[in-house]
């Protein structure tokens, strides 16, 4: 009966547990694991030349070396969506890069960590010009 | 014990399921309940006034008004972050506007749907310049 008891409590505690993280993914803003006040850091890049699929392709592989620096809790890399062509929209780069940080001290370290100086050493002859926006989440 | 039994397979059920859900979130680049290649729609704002921080409050309210648009999986708003300053950073913005959908048809819905148009009705008025990128990650 003790046993049974225990085990009983287990998995309500269980149960609990999973409900709370279930119930997580639905809210809209949040990110489970992450800082509730978010640092995003979002660049866009133009290639010198924007017609090479090799060269974007490239940039896309040497991108993704960056998830390996601590302080990117988050990467996600993309290229220009073919939604419904209107005057404000700017589709003329050739890729995106997209990072989550906990805070503005672990974006400018990430500026410093030696992965991203070797991508920007190895990757910058691919580009022509790059334009940064850093945000923090209301 | 027929009750009995079908109780303890609904709450198998919904272990698993939960169990699912828990161990999504420490994926990098994974958002639980999101298509797996979304669409991101990113909004910078410049305002008329840009130093007044009771429009960037007004468009902080107006932009969150369009969670409600059922194709907005995810919506961030922010500010510009206090990181370093570089010559690829653009900081010149006030308000930022990140939203995840599952489809660049979704996208292009929401552009049509009523609460993104009384959005822009009701607060268009508050900016003087809007640059939007349509990314799909890869």
């Amino acid at each position: 009966m003790q046993h049974k008891k225990r085990h009983t409590n287990a998995r309500r505690r269980f149960i609990k547990k999973a409900a709370v993280l279930a119930a997580a993914p639905v809210m809209i803003g949040h990110h489970p694991g992450l800082a509730k006040q978010q640092v995003l850091h979002h660049v866009f890049f133009w290639l010198k030349r924007p017609g090479s699929a090799a060269d974007q392709k490239a940039l896309v592989e040497g991108l993704k070396t960056l998830k390996a620096v601590p302080q990117v809790r988050q990467l996600l890399i993309g290229t220009p969506a073919s939604t419904v062509k209107r005057d404000v929209v700017d589709n003329s780069f050739q890729v995106s890069e997209l990072m989550y940080f906990n805070s503005t001290a672990d974006q400018d370290a990430y500026q410093e960590h030696p992965i991203h100086k070797a991508f920007v050493e190895k990757y910058s002859h691919l580009w022509d010009r790059v334009v940064v926006y850093d945000m923090i989440t209301v």
